[in-house]
């Protein structure tokens, strides 16, 4: 199963937050809609809006009400891409030049704060303000996360608390809200609402384990950004938290994690010791604990078409393989 | 007469606003916090905050209503201020050190979008997405205000019309909409709104023109950072482009202004090339063309009290010395 069959059920709506994505950025400003263009075009798996699109459905055939959610929900998640290239200075995401390298700080930087205004735009329409509570919330947790990685950085001290909390704020937070509006914009109970809100936010943190495993193990074609990113930026993830644990050689891996200028240049050797470990296992497991918690959340629903496809991405993202 | 004479009739509300101010930054996160208060405590003027309270008194003698909405508009100007300096690279804004300087890039961008989405959790009580679009559209303005004023930087073909269209975005803007609003949460008419929120436009217009006069002859004390920041950073305010069309030594002086590394060392040259023309004295004049277009647009109200009190800011703000 590939990512594009568990989309299949909502795919021409995905094709329509794709078109309103472009056409959300409406300026006569030249260099901010190519900036913002270009950030649109480097597209992205799309997941924030596909889990609006999809718990939507669960409640009703027709979801057309769900699209400028769905669109609101990437432009968040863009805003924070661009807003993250320009602190770490990153030249590419996903294969493409960053908008930072291509146009700047200044760009980028209100570029990503355009995007975050217009996704405000987009829910304006509903005329609900709970919904606006709920994002504007989410923009806010999306803030202490990024906050809260720089302060983990070449702290080897972290535990796997540390590590759970922060990537909660980092990814599960907006995952989890994508699921919990797609169901508050649709005739859904206040129960049903609350399950798939945590079922995203599980779903989140699985996702996020393996994202941080891939960092590891995957290649450059496949990560569209150089392997071993977050150990040159000196970010700890669950692999290397294992490792600098039970490691064999974890007090030489304590020492050059914590010093920025091996993490930068001894990259390589470090993810040698780490791998060398049963540190990626050990987050494998971890990130299949929070798919099956995400399962059984979805048990709490009750017989709704639609179900199948929300567990199918479960299974998917615990058991995916690159 | 002073800025606070002008205050007195909604001195009690504002000192609320300062006081929610403070309580808006509710997170568990120490630094955010910590910055997040440091921005707020390092104060200002307060006017967006003023102007709503100004526009909505208007209409009704209780104006609790506003508070929410003016700590809002303080809020969007506050995040625009904390993005600037990381940006600009201040190590002083109102004389205090910048977030930037005390907690570094990171923290200050985060702290700016933390800020700006607590802003529109104070909109969302309304459940107006009509106050809603309006501020995100104002957000929007100011993003393509900023990369206005990188664009024009050392670009000394720029003219009048350049000039005005880039504090309009940067200014203007953001002081039109808190009249706008302040007139309509309240009990209004769409003619009163528009008169207002034009009102606001034209006074933001002045405002920002003599704060433009001010780097030129204020001290540093007055203004809480280096006199002549604009110059060392290549910002081309009215002056410099009076003294560009009409100065004696107007060739010599666009040599200078061209080029970043004159801008940033022979800074002092530059002021007095231009204060020795007539560039002030013009400024000054558009300055209260654009403060007495504001108080025509308040002759379109009908004799509400409390008209008195925005007709002595646009005075106050067109006549004003320090």
């Amino acid at each position: 199963m590939t990512n594009l069959d568990i989309f299949n059920p909502i795919s021409e709506e995905l094709a329509m937050v794709e078109e309103q994505l472009f056409q959300s950025i409406d300026t006569e400003l030249e260099i901010l809609d190519k900036a913002a263009t270009h950030l649109i075009k480097a597209g992205g798996k799309r997941l924030r809006p596909a889990f609006v699109l999809l718990t939507a459905k669960l409640f009703s055939d027709s979801i057309q009400h769900a699209i400028p959610l769905a669109v609101a929900l990437e432009l968040v998640h863009m805003a924070s891409l661009v807003h993250d290239d320009v602190i770490d200075n990153s030249e590419l995401r996903r294969g493409q030049p960053t908008v930072k390298s291509k146009w700047g700080n200044r760009v980028s930087l209100y570029t990503g704060n355009y995007v975050l205004a217009k996704s405000l735009c987009q829910v304006a329409g509903y005329q609900r303000s709970d919904i606006l509570e709920v994002l504007a919330n989410a923009s806010m947790g999306i803030c202490e996360g990024e906050i809260k990685q720089m302060q983990s950085c070449y702290n080897i001290h972290q535990g796997l608390k540390d590590y759970l909390r922060r990537i909660e704020r980092k990814t599960a937070l907006l995952i989890a809200v994508s699921c919990q509006l797609g169901a508050m914009i649709s005739d859904s109970t206040d129960a049903e609402v609350m399950a798939l809100k945590r079922y995203g936010y599980y779903l989140g943190m699985a996702f996020q384990v393996t994202d941080d495993i891939l960092d590891f193990v995957a290649s450059e074609e496949i990560l569209g950004k150089p392997v071993g990113s977050d150990i040159r930026q000196g970010v700890i993830t669950l692999p290397a938290i294992y490792a600098l644990k039970y490691g064999t050689h974890r007090e030489e891996l304590g020492q050059m994690l914590s010093s920025p200028e091996s993490c930068c240049n001894r990259a390589e050797e470090i993810i040698d010791l780490i791998t060398e470990t049963d540190g990626i296992d050990y987050a494998y497991y971890v990130s299949n604990i929070f798919a099956e918690k995400a399962i059984k959340q979805l048990e709490k629903l009750p017989d709704l078409s639609g179900k199948d496809s929300l567990l199918d991405i479960a299974g998917f993202i615990s058991g995916r393989e690159y």
